[in-house]
């Protein structure tokens, strides 16, 4: 577990030095004047990223200390999740595709044209880091089943999902391939379909959306204290988020799969309830014991599933269409999939949309960034949010990947460690044991 | 040699990572207002690192953006081989000793007391993330041959020299363990010998020095454009340098074996002259030609060094004591051993040794960052440099490595690319096979 | 002229001093760690000011350049006319009052508590910076008329009328004292009532509104070009304007006089029309000539506004309750005075002003900083603007002038030169006559 | 007393909106990209002046907050005082030298060129700034005697002494005219003559040193705690210090007369012993009171020094020639007039120096800044200093005043608040009376 979670096949780190190569190379061509396109320095919107939650990183200045050490620059660091690399390597198709897409990260602009990572002439050497990187990992779990562990973007502030070579990979040894959108089906699961299997060409053969008991209560109002007592009344007012969450799979012509994953405090009528309410709507609702007995507590959910999948290939539908304005594409994930009543964008963040609109591409898909706490923009609302003004304060672009990145509310792409960080308590003793890590 | 020159086993971004760990950790502490002994947030000496020739990032300030984002403050990034984490998994013994050197890095001060990076409570952390970077590589040459390669730091800003558990295990391994010191004898060795040995009860059995005529051409006052010409007056003249690294080796109890390290255009009545003069010194130099020919190339420089260390251990003996005052141990690197009359320290290096001396402990070592161009601090200084000041500009330290790092002349510690960097000439193709990289 | 526009008796200069010195002891307290209420530096909301259009000022972040050189901070500089001291200095009823509001100004924030001035223990110097600039200037007209010249506050940014202790002063010395409030009713009318009449006790007995024909045929849609151009038209449909300040004058209980500022090229049909809309509305409107004729061009407004002030005092009436909730002021101001359907504050203005509610008292007044283009917070929107969301981006505070300060739209404190700035056409030649000043 | 010491007739004011506004007219041409020459942002040498003591302003970024509010810039404050534009109303003969002399400011470089303040074209604007300013300001004693008081450059960062334009005006309007030339005759009065007077095409008649018993008891060692003891011992070693001065000021063909500034405590065998010292040196030594006494208490000395001015003009001497290289003027500063035995150069100042030669002008003046504690470059030394070095840390340029500023030791320009500033004490009536002041 530690190996996984501490540094795995560096990937991630072959991804942030790729990434922060760009950055160096930029203001290297800032501080002797070589940068092409008479980039602005202002204008810069690549950042840097480093994998660590680090706050005080978010803005910095840098290029400071004199002539001799750079141009005086405002910039700052996102999480490596966040990188626009990271991104590149979960969408290419193979090593020419990913160059091709290096090529098209947008640096910044010089005289109101944009300047492209291709145009310094850097991006081999991008690429030439990258090599090992996009080549699938396998492990395996504690049962010794194959699973690829590929990509790391957060599904709240990037495209969620596990990399497409992994997924061809998979695809082309097992005769089902499972895939783990990060989130709830309002970020993962949307991402996965309107962007990964768009750019990809293929299509899921089924949808299913795990639930806990808690989870609904929670979302019906019941308090995180007293969040594993039994409380019907707030199961019953929370199944208002499972059922938007159904809805938004039907927009992609799926009857979804109701996985129950169940905690050991969870009580039977509860469940039945849960079962019963979701046969109302149509779904079948499996419990699932993966948790506490592996495998085996899975084999009806595989045996539901594999009905699900047996027949002809879908219809691939998306939620937009990629040829749509960008304005209202954010207005139909805002409107229909979120249940907003309307979009409101500062300024800023329009201005940038209609400069990308113009001079990146109208082709541009959304990738929003948005609370996983929420189906609205806002972490207080829960249940099924309607009524409401989705807000977005700032876009980013990933022009490499094939997106924009609306920022929806207080969102941000570096976390900040809490007070007391979790790295108080981690020790390692003289045999290389770890304690603390989780 | 682009697994080993890209990536490797990942020893470098576990550093890079905990020592930036370590670093958000403290600027986290100064957010939340939780840094131990009033920490005061001008005083933080722990800088960041990133594996990169990033001038931009020097001198940077972070914390900006407002409240929420941390505390603004003025620091930068260090080059990852600068990094104190660096030299302490060069130099510790085992996992206990790391995490003590963890705990004794200097962070800052508080009401004029030194604050140490145990007292954040999180150096556990840290180890952890070193768990199997302090473990060293083998890998193997073209011919087989098993090499140790662990631990990056160069010569000129670090302690130069591969870790002390990699040469705990191949002198586990084999009869003889040869160590490549970066750079001269100035650098590389010295601190081969005064700090990796003297930390870890170790001595070498013999010395040798690598030489080319071009080298002490150069020396001597061979333009660069004409290298590769014979020049019988200006190696007689760059002969100096190498007395000079001779002289130093015998304050070791050394009488060196100079290996002459073969270019095709050398003319052999200079390899000739060379081998005289050294006879004349008292001193063997054997022509080496492993770079052309392999291990057989080597055979003679073997057969002489197994002679050297056939004998009994050698005397462990330092050019300074560890218990004398900083300044003095800096006076006599200067004096003794780099040829200068004296040495001049700035006003704010004269108050930080002090400082060190006082808080930290006497005892520490001493680790020079000077140019690798000249035995003096000034790169245009040939030859055997005399008659001259050694500035130090500044005053570094890793208490957690045991030294401290005088800054000789204009050294920086962290490189900036050049205008036309080598990126610009490496790619790669669809089967992953890099060009451009050397 | 250049008397006047250049340096004249140096108040703009005392008041800058004063305010800068307050800063500078405020980062002098934080460098030696001496601030009271354990200050936050991150909560300074104190800028500095200096009375030039300097952009590059806007954000800056001071501190810099190591431990002896103060705590690095975000602040930056607003324009003199903004400084809150300008405020006080024109709102004070006397030295007592200067010293008691100096003493108010909020710094920043110490474990969320406010920290004012006063705990600083240094706004008697302050005060002693300010004890001429406190005294009126008295200047004279071309024609010899005594005009009291006293604070420079611009209305869109600020309160924007000149000093109390000016209006006292005149008020003692003639029967009838005329005060110019800067830009529309909707700026300085609206504040030279509601903030300096209710702090001074005092009360207009007549209001007069200056309109030009080319002004509201600009509300009407005319272009800036034709701008000189009879057009009925559109000086019909700019009369909305016009009646709008009208309505909002009869608020406060005036049925105001709209003098006629004629330009040579008005058509005296259009005076007219503009004459006859006025009545309809019950409203006297009168050319006034005083650009061109001096004081006989103004004969005919000054009989018509001495009827006006012949009546008994007026009743006190403000737009406002000093007590009601802050949000409930700017309300009450964006939608019954400038035509708004709704108020919409940023999340860091929301909290801001409920800060300020709370820690510093429901009573203070709002003092609108707002573009003065339009009488909404969109310098686009002509006319009488209606059915619009008022947005407010930020909030301000002037604690010892005893208002906040929302600051609408795209407002700024801190104004820009421009690509050509009027520098370049200035000269003075060697008897000291300065030319291209206008 | 407070009316000279807080606002005055607005000069420096004048001064420091003048050197403020070419600041922002600097920065916005950057901000548009219409500076001329292709000025790099980064080699900008002309800072921002405020007139208080605010160490945090010693170093700041400006141009921050995203593209609309200028470039990023690292710069810094320096008080009014050191202010180019002080210099050059001090040392301009009239309105065209001013306007000429605004024309030749050295802004920064581009391409290597020196960018000159005339080539932006607003320097107009500024000399219109300064019209009033450059007028002489006449104010009168206790007694009623008339004194010029006009520039206040102080003469350890400065040139020292009051404007050229106030001398000739003296000069025409009496008989004598006595300068003061601030801190010692190694400060103030080397830069009187080599400075001011060179450029004003005058020379002095006579040259009064004022000494007081407890300075030259400092200089000869003894405490401060003791200052106003005698110490026959003390002042006999401390001599040395006023020897120094009296031979600096024979190498400009004086015998000066020496003031003895007496206090109440002093003791008149000490005063004896003073006076026959300089006998000894063929020098006169006059008791001076006219701090107790007024003009009465100068009698003596003011007889004196008409004798010493009724002799025939004196020869123009200089202690360097203008036409030799700078480096060789600075030598002479600190070998012949200061005492040391060489100079040291920083490698930033030796390469500004040698750029400023060769491209503004070898005929450039020096301007010295060095400590008014001590006639060497180290407050501690104390007396004659002699056998030491000489050091230079930087190099400033006032081109338009037609000097060089090297900074010795650790001079500042811009100075700090003590931990307790004055300011705690100062208070301001009713009435207007300030208390605290001195």
């Amino acid at each position: 577990m530690e190996d996984i979670n501490l540094h795995f096949t560096g990937d991630i780190y072959a991804i942030e030095r790729a990434h922060n190569l760009l950055a160096a190379l930029i203001d290297n061509a800032l501080h002797f004047g070589t940068a092409p396109g008479q980039l602005d320095p202002r204008s810069v919107l690549f950042r840097r990223v480093i994998d660590l939650n680090d706050r005080a990183l978010r803005f910095v200045n840098v290029g400071l200390g004199g002539k001799s050490n750079g141009l005086p620059r405002e910039t700052g660091f996102d999480i490596t999740a966040a990188s626009e690399l990271m991104a590149i390597v979960c969408l290419s198709r193979n090593m020419h595709d990913l160059q091709a897409r290096l090529d098209r990260i947008l640096v910044g602009k010089g005289n109101g044209r944009p300047v492209l990572a291709g145009e310094l002439g850097v991006t081999g050497a991008l690429a030439a880091l990258l090599r090992d990187a996009i080549r699938p990992n396998l492990v395996q779990s504690l049962e010794g089943n194959p699973i690829f562990m590929h990509g790391g973007p957060f599904a709240n502030i990037a495209q969620g999902t596990n990399s497409l070579l992994a997924t061809y990979a998979s695809m082309n040894l097992s005769a089902v391939t499972v895939t783990e959108a990060g989130f709830g089906f309002d970020l993962g699961g949307e991402k996965f379909i309107d962007i990964k299997c768009r750019n990809g060409g293929i299509y899921p053969d089924a949808v299913v959306l795990v639930a806990t008991l808690r989870a609904l209560r929670y979302h019906g109002g019941q308090s995180l204290k007293s969040i594993t007592q039994p409380d019907a009344d707030a199961l019953m007012k929370g199944m208002s988020n499972l059922k938007r969450h159904v809805d938004n799979a039907r927009l992609f012509g799926f009857d979804p799969v109701v996985a129950i994953n169940r905690f050991h405090l969870d009580a039977p009528d509860e469940i039945r309830l849960l079962q019963e309410v979701c046969g109302d709507w149509g779904i079948r609702a499996v419990v699932c014991d993966a948790w506490a007995l592996g495998g085996e507590g899975a084999l009806e959910l595989a045996s539901v599933v594999r009905d699900e999948v047996q027949g002809p290939p879908r219809e691939h539908r998306f939620l937009y269409d990629a040829d749509a304005p960008l304005l209202e594409k954010i207005e139909r994930l805002a409107t229909v999939y979120y249940g907003a009543t309307e979009v409101n964008l500062t300024q800023q963040a329009a201005s940038k949309l209609a400069y990308f609109e113009e001079h990146i591409g109208r082709d541009l898909l959304v990738c929003m960034a948005k609370t996983q706490k929420s189906i609205s923009d806002d972490p207080s609302r829960l249940g099924a949010p309607a009524h409401y003004t989705f807000r977005i304060q700032d876009v980013h672009i990933s022009a490499g990947a094939g997106y924009v990145v609306p920022l929806a509310g207080e969102m941000m792409r570096m976390p900040g460690l809490p007070k007391e960080p979790a790295a108080h308590h981690i020790r390692v003793d003289e045999t290389g044991l770890i304690s603390g890590l989780f």
